[in-house]
């Protein structure tokens, strides 16, 4: 990234939200994350937030403003976060491509979503979901080298398209199975083996 | 589209498949649809299609080889479909941020099928592909000026993420309440009205 296209760079802390649908501000950029981790997310009439994906450092969201469509998701911190704010329209013809290369890395991280949520049941998802998490920074190894993920019950709901209630329950479920240990708003990963052979699996 | 960058131009039957993966050949190309209409889709170990988009003519699929990571979906022409092969590395940056565009429609278009997938019953995901299909070359209209769509049982289930068997009770249910009429391979659409309203109604 030039220093040209780079407008300038904003901090936040995790949880903050960084857009919103129908957010005020220049339409006509898009955003880097340069380190932390962001969620965007759907949230509906009812307040049900829904995650579409994660976007990862190196990455780019805000996209919507290449195709001059309107934002209908919410980007929030999941971590804390620094992002870059970047003029498409200043960007090299290499930096670009680099863009269109995330977006693709983007959709396939939603086709992934569309097969788990057709085929897998949410045990399933949820394995998965605990396994993607390992290389973002919810993920804090222990002296011990165990890994704790910092992610509350409504965090992973919202993640694999369930509803707290039911991830509790799976949750507990994981956990008498001794494949994780879990604690407020954190679950430890015990047999990341078991969880990722959980993960691969449909039906 | 500058001639420089399109390689040549194929053309394609309606069922035939244009990529899959492991296909040999060159992978530094993506294709843009000429006209016609592609389905994006994965075929699990049983032989199951999910749809995962389609591209519509002026749209873009191939693009892994932008992020130069393997291809793991079937490219299938679901209509009689002429593509263009492109070389990425001779667009020029205005045909690349058109690429970019794209992508970030084609994400858009999947975001849209996770929250139908987390949030729709069958009934409403199946009315909302039914309409979703009006402006595609699937769809044709009689002189009367109803909607003839051209899609099969099969190909509805892998378009919402359902079984055959269980896509044909539900377009029975829909022929009952008056909404279309069913026929082999074909469905007429007679309460456009009534379908929309199914396709954007939640729960």
């Amino acid at each position: 990234m030039t220093q040209s296209s780079i407008i300038d760079t904003l901090a936040f802390r995790a949880g903050e939200i960084i857009l919103y649908p129908g957010a005020s501000g220049p339409k006509d950029r898009i955003y880097r994350v340069e380190s932390g981790l962001v969620r965007i997310q759907s949230v509906d009439n009812d307040g049900n937030a829904l995650t579409l994906r994660f976007v990862r450092a190196g990455e780019y969201f805000g996209e919507e403003a290449l195709a001059g469509g309107e934002r209908d998701y919410h980007a929030e911190a999941a971590a804390d976060t620094r992002i870059a704010q970047i003029h498409p329209s200043r960007m090299s013809p290499q930096e670009t491509l680099e863009l269109a290369a995330q977006l693709v890395q983007a959709l396939n991280q939603t086709y992934d979503a569309i097969q788990r949520l057709v085929a897998q049941r949410l045990k399933n998802r949820i394995a998965a979901a605990l396994i993607g998490f390992m290389d973002t920074p919810l993920a804090v190894r222990d002296p011990r080298g165990r890994v704790m993920i910092h992610v509350t019950h409504d965090e992973i709901a919202s993640a694999v398209g369930s509803v707290r209630e039911t991830v509790t329950k799976v949750i507990g479920e994981l956990a008498r199975e001794g494949l994780i240990k879990s604690g407020y708003g954190r679950v430890m990963l015990l047999d990341i083996e078991a969880l990722g052979r959980l993960a691969r699996q449909n039906g």
